[in-house]
């Protein structure tokens, strides 16, 4: 017999989660350990222990709520996500996921089930890395892959650094960040892409992350008076950079079918109306989830640089800047995740994440998935991102019989 | 029997000049009216004297030395150019031209000569605009183009106005500056373009100068997560705007032999290296000395962005900012500068201007013409412009056997 959850309570929770720190457009400016986080982070403090669940708050203001299961010393189920928000950016994106994670707890409850292992639900602190500037800081100090001073130290545009802010608003807790004996996690989040609403998906079993390769490429020409420069005299850094761009925007048909190259980000120099610009600086975001593409890419993006250079007589740099191989998620809980989907009779697909999430810190240190809902027009990081709430409610049942499964797994 | 000048003298002024507001790579930094402008009006004003001209100042620091003809009630003949330069700019630009001028009244008062009509040579205020943002202005206000009010109210970045700074050098003349009354105006120039380097020649007799047209296009889409956004269901207003400007940079060969198109400024937002751009304005600046290319060009300008808008599924839209049409110099003036450059057995060659100068405003006033000297690499508004002596000095003598066929003229 699959567990239901109260659709109801789940939403009326959702909407008032929702008003804190609500903007006129109907999206959440809730920056990390602002008063609005504060408030946030209160509510959910409240609801867990409205809920007995033993609730402690580590060094990073990492937010943990324990349902204690049969065996206390076996390792636990973690679930959650984040609640702080991006600047002007919408309700679903980390919110949703941990109200799931509330309403699973809270479903548990009102059935009386017992579980195996223990079940945490979690809040991580500054996932969005918007205040301070490193996204994933909370899950990545407690997975070990960022040091917890260095995390702390962290400013804000106005130099009040994370760790006055948690103190700040009482969240600066005791316990060490490290977490080392944790049996399994899911996390819950809207797609942010459109891949599931093109397919009429309600949800998606998250296979993996796509890799990525982050680059720079900077040309150098010379700069004149656009006036009495012949065309094949000059040596222009725009001319040369946006045929560059024009190919690597064509690469990833080249590549692999679900290659995506993005050209984000283009700094001219002298940026004058009538002069030929000497230099031009821009970047590149290669992301795959074949690791061929993505340690491939550097070449072939340089390659359509050096050709522009080139063709346009101006000097070229290239920069590998960053680089993440792409990260499958576990079987045990992409397994779970389906069991759950179809207890809970939710028609499920198989989905690759294109954005980075907590459960990706978590892959290193246990086994982690993920559940996505679809976002309409795959609109994110704005106050117009959208999920239809029947789709909700769909994530949080298969979201709630997944987590069982894995939390009815003996030790 | 040509006149000849003091290549030695001609030679040691313009090393003496090149001091004031000299620069540590070889270059000037002479901003109008600083204390380095003032300096060189001042020696500029000695010289005059030196030479007995009747100097005089206008209410724009527009400085002339008159000397007279035969005829005191002739219109003179107007020669000269600028002393001040760009930010950290060449020794030619400008300068060259003040000091042919003065030296061709030096050769005429060593040689004795007297001519038909007056010659009167003139430094203009800020023909830079480089620090009262108007280019041009003291001989725009001259022509009747520039309001003298409004040019004397323009302010520096600092907030002081042009007119408190002609006060505080002493260069705040009564004189209106409006001129009605002169027969001809003659400005020798460095090319600032490679046009002469490159085919071996000494001097150009300037035809004429290019028009231009000033546009600007903004491509609006739509900004998304890098990563989870397949390429189909991008709204790339990066990607619109780099195929657009690769096809505006082909369009010279197609409008005409001597077109030039400039993307010059290109501003993204939000310019972020893991966000598809939402919005990309950048400007086109397009020459040409064919009149129809110039007004044929925004057309087909605004065809090759909406072609890109349209394949990128993105908004656009275009604005056409300014338009200058070609200025064809008066015959009388060229075939002058033709006959002092036979007469003193100097090649030359026709050419038409990419740039704008003072000459263009005398233009609208009177007969107007200009003889250039060749930049080596056309390199200008750069402290490694340079000229050839030699070529300097070539100019110099056609400028002067020019100038006394144009003064030769009866009234």
């Amino acid at each position: 017999m699959p567990l239901d959850i109260d659709a109801d309570r789940f939403r009326e929770t959702f909407e008032a989660y929702s008003e804190i720190g609500a903007t006129e457009a109907g999206g959440l400016h809730r920056l990390a350990l602002t008063d609005a986080d504060h408030e946030a982070r209160d509510l959910l403090v409240e609801h867990m222990e409205a809920l007995d669940l033993d609730v402690r708050v580590d060094e990073l203001g990492n937010t943990f709520g324990r349902r204690e299961g049969r065996d206390p010393d076996a390792a636990p189920v973690l679930i959650g996500s984040h609640l702080d928000s991006q600047p002007y950016g919408g309700r679903y994106d980390g919110q949703l996921g941990v109200l799931t994670a509330l309403e699973t707890l809270r479903t548990f409850e009102d059935e009386g089930v017992e579980t195996a292992r223990p079940v945490e639900l979690v809040n991580w602190t500054n996932e969005e890395g918007s205040r301070f500037e490193q996204a994933m800081l909370g899950s990545g100090v407690a997975a070990g892959a960022v040091d917890a001073d260095h995390a702390r130290s962290l400013a804000d545009s106005e130099g009040r650094t994370l760790g006055e802010e948690l103190e700040r608003i009482g969240y600066d807790g005791d316990a060490p960040a490290g977490i080392d004996d944790v049996y399994a996690y899911l996390e819950l989040h809207v797609e942010q892409g459109p891949t599931l609403e093109q397919s009429g998906s309600s949800i998606g079993v998250v296979d993996g992350v796509f890799g990525l390769n982050w680059m720079a490429a900077t040309l150098e020409g010379q700069a004149n008076h656009a006036g009495p420069t012949a065309m094949h005299d000059r040596r222009d850094a725009l001319a040369a950079a946006v045929d560059a761009a024009s190919e690597i925007n064509d690469l990833p048909n080249r590549l692999s079918e679900d290659a995506v190259a993005t050209v984000g980000r283009m700094d001219v120099t002298p940026n004058s109306i009538n002069v030929i610009p000497s230099e031009v600086t821009f970047t590149v975001d290669v992301r795959s989830y074949d690791p061929d593409v993505i340690s491939r890419a550097p070449e072939a993006v340089e390659f359509e640089v050096a050709s522009a250079a080139e063709r346009h007589g101006v000097e070229y740099e290239f920069e590998r800047l960053w680089s993440i191989d792409p990260l499958e998620f576990s079987p045990v809980v992409r397994e779970a995740v389906a069991a759950g989907a179809e207890a809970a009779d939710v028609p499920y697909q198989h989905i690759v994440s294109g954005a980075g999430h907590d459960a990706n810190h978590m892959a290193s240190i246990t086994e982690s998935g993920m559940v996505f809902v679809p976002s309409v027009d795959g609109l994110t990081h704005n106050e117009s991102e959208f999920t239809e709430w029947a789709d909700c409610v769909a994530g949080a049942l298969a979201y709630a019989n997944a987590t069982l499964e894995l939390a009815t797994t003996e030790a």
